[in-house]
C-alpha cells in the first residue's frame, strides 16, 4: 500500500467532519459497510473474536484479525484495525503485528491498555508498543486506547477489576466518577502522544462537558464510542471529537437481529427490518 | 459422538411439531441460536462463505464449513451442515467430506444438486453423492436437497441458468411453473430417496396446495425453507413438513440490521431493536 493511502487516513480525522467509523467483524460487514459509502472502515475485536469461538482481549484473535485484513487487502477502502492491547506485552512483537498488518495494507491500528483480567496495563509498558509500533512503521496511524473510563484507573478502584470493562463503564465509571477531573486519563494519554500515538480513545466516554474538556487537554484527534444512549455524531462533532467509531455495537445489533428474527418466526410472527438478498451478498465477494 | 445423537436428530424430524431449524454462519450465531432453546442448528453456505469473502455454491467453502464443524464440535446441541454439492461431483469424495464432519460430530449434511452455474446436476450423479454417503457414514442424517424450483428442470428452461438460483425462485419459478406438477421435482426426489436420503428439501416451493401434495409424494420427512413472504412455521406444520429450515435468511437479516444501524447513526436518528451486551457475547465462547 501506498505512503500516500496512509495520509489519506490520517486526513480523514482533519476533514470537515469527523470521521464516522463503522467497525466490520468479517469480510462480509466490511465490504457491505464500504458499499454504504464510508470511506473506511474498522474491525471489532469482539466481533472478531465471537466469529471465531474466541475470547475478547485474550490475544487469541491475532491470527483471526491478521487473516481477515489480509482477505480485506484488495478492497476499495481504508482499513484500521482493533489490535486488542497488541496481543502481546513484549513491544517488539507488537511491532511485529503493526508490520504484518501494513504488509497487507491496513492503514490503522487501535492499541488498548485495557486487559482481559479487567486491569489496566502499566502506562509506560502501553506507550513503549505505542512508540515500538511507530518505529517499525511510522506511517502506520497508531489509535491509543485507554480503558480508565471502562476500568477504573489501575488502582482496584470501584469499577476497575473484571467485572469492570465495556459493560460497566459510561461517566460514572472509570477516573472520571471516582477521582475527578480524569486525571489518569490526561496522563496516559499525554504519554502515549508522547510515544507517538496519532490519534487517542477513550471508550465510555459520554458526557459532554467532559468530552469537551478532553478534546482541548490533547493535541491529536480524540475518538469517542459511539452509544446509543450517548451524544449524536453532530453532537460529537460539535464538541470537538475528529472520530466516532462503533466498536462492537454492530456486530451485537446483527446478532440481536437475528436473534429476534429465528424468536419471531417461532412464533409465527413476521419479521421486519431489510435483509440485502442472496444475490446481494454474493455481490460482495 | 455416540450413535444415540445421531438417531437424536432423525427423531426430531419425527415429533409432534416439524424441526424449526436456524442456520447459523459462526461460531457465535451458533452458539447464541443454540441458547434459545433450539436442540439443532443447520448451517448456511452463504452465510460461511460470506464470512470468509469466498463464493457460495462454489466448494470454496469446504476448508470453512469443516472449520465451523470443528468449532462447535463440543456445543450441547446438535449440527447439521449445509454442504453445498459435497464441494465434489466425485461421490468418493463428498463422503470423505462427510466421515469428516460425522468426525467431529455433525449429526446431518445437506447436499443440494444446483450449481454455481445455475444447472441442475445430473440426478443420478447426485443419488451417487447420497449413496456414497450413506454407505461410508450411515448414521450421518442426509437431506437431499433439489433445486427445481430454484434452477428450473435442468434444461435451460425459462428460470434457469445462472439468472436463477436463490432470489429467482418461488413458486412460479422451476419445474413447478414452467412444466405442471412438479414432475422432476419428484423424479429427483423419489431417485434420492432411493439412493438412501433420510429427508428431501425443496427450497424455493412456498405454495401450500403443492407443499401439501409432495408430503404425499415422498417416503421420507419433508424439509421448507423459510420464507418472509410465504406460510407460517404452523402451516406448514398443519401441510405436513416435517422441517423448516432458515436458510441464509437470519445471515441476511443480521447484516441488514448492522447496516441499517450504520446508516441511522450517520444520520443521527436512533436505531432500534435489540443487541446483546459485550457481556453476553463474550459469554457464547
Amino acid at each position: 500500500m501506498a505512503p500516500h493511502e496512509v495520509s489519506a487516513f490520517a486526513a480523514l480525522h482533519r476533514a470537515d467532519a469527523p470521521l464516522l467509523l463503522p467497525n466490520a467483524w468479517d469480510h462480509a460487514s466490511a465490504v457491505a459497510l464500504a458499499a454504504q459509502g464510508f470511506p473506511a472502515i474498522g474491525t471489532t475485536s469482539l466481533g472478531v473474536a465471537a466469529v471465531a469461538g474466541l475470547r475478547d482481549g485474550s490475544a487469541a484473535t491475532r491470527d483471526a484479525s491478521l487473516s481477515l485484513a489480509l482477505a480485506l487487502s484488495d478492497g476499495p477502502f481504508l482499513l484500521s484495525v482493533d489490535a486488542e492491547d497488541g496481543f502481546s506485552d513484549d513491544p517488539a512483537e507488537v511491532a511485529q503485528v503493526a508490520r504484518e498488518l501494513a504488509a497487507v495494507g491496513v492503514v490503522g491500528i487501535n492499541l488498548e491498555d485495557g486487559r482481559a483480567d479487567g486491569i489496566l496495563a502499566p502506562a509506560e509498558l502501553h506507550a513503549a508498543k505505542i512508540a515500538a509500533v511507530k518505529a517499525a512503521v511510522p506511517g502506520l496511524f497508531v489509535n491509543a486506547r485507554t480503558d480508565t473510563h471502562w476500568l477504573g484507573d489501575g488502582t482496584g478502584g470501584p469499577n476497575g477489576g473484571p467485572n469492570g470493562g465495556p459493560n460497566g463503564g459510561g461517566d460514572g465509571g472509570g477516573d472520571g466518577g471516582g477521582h475527578g477531573g480524569g486525571l489518569e486519563t490526561v496522563r496516559r494519554l499525554d504519554l502515549y502522544q508522547q510515544a507517538g500515538a496519532d490519534g487517542v480513545f477513550v471508550p465510555g466516554l459520554n458526557a459532554p462537558g467532559r468530552i469537551a474538556a478532553l478534546v482541548k487537554a490533547v493535541d491529536v484527534p480524540l475518538n469517542i464510542l459511539y452509544s446509543p444512549s450517548g451524544p449524536t455524531v453532530a453532537t460529537l462533532a460539535d464538541l470537538g471529537v475528529r472520530r466516532v467509531s462503533l466498536g462492537s455495537f454492530l456486530y451485537r445489533r446483527a446478532l440481536g437481529a437475528a436473534l429476534e428474527a429465528a424468536a419471531l418466526i417461532r412464533a409465527g410472527l413476521p419479521v421486519e427490518g431489510p435483509a440485502p438478498t442472496y444475490g446481494d451478498v454474493q455481490a460482495l465477494v
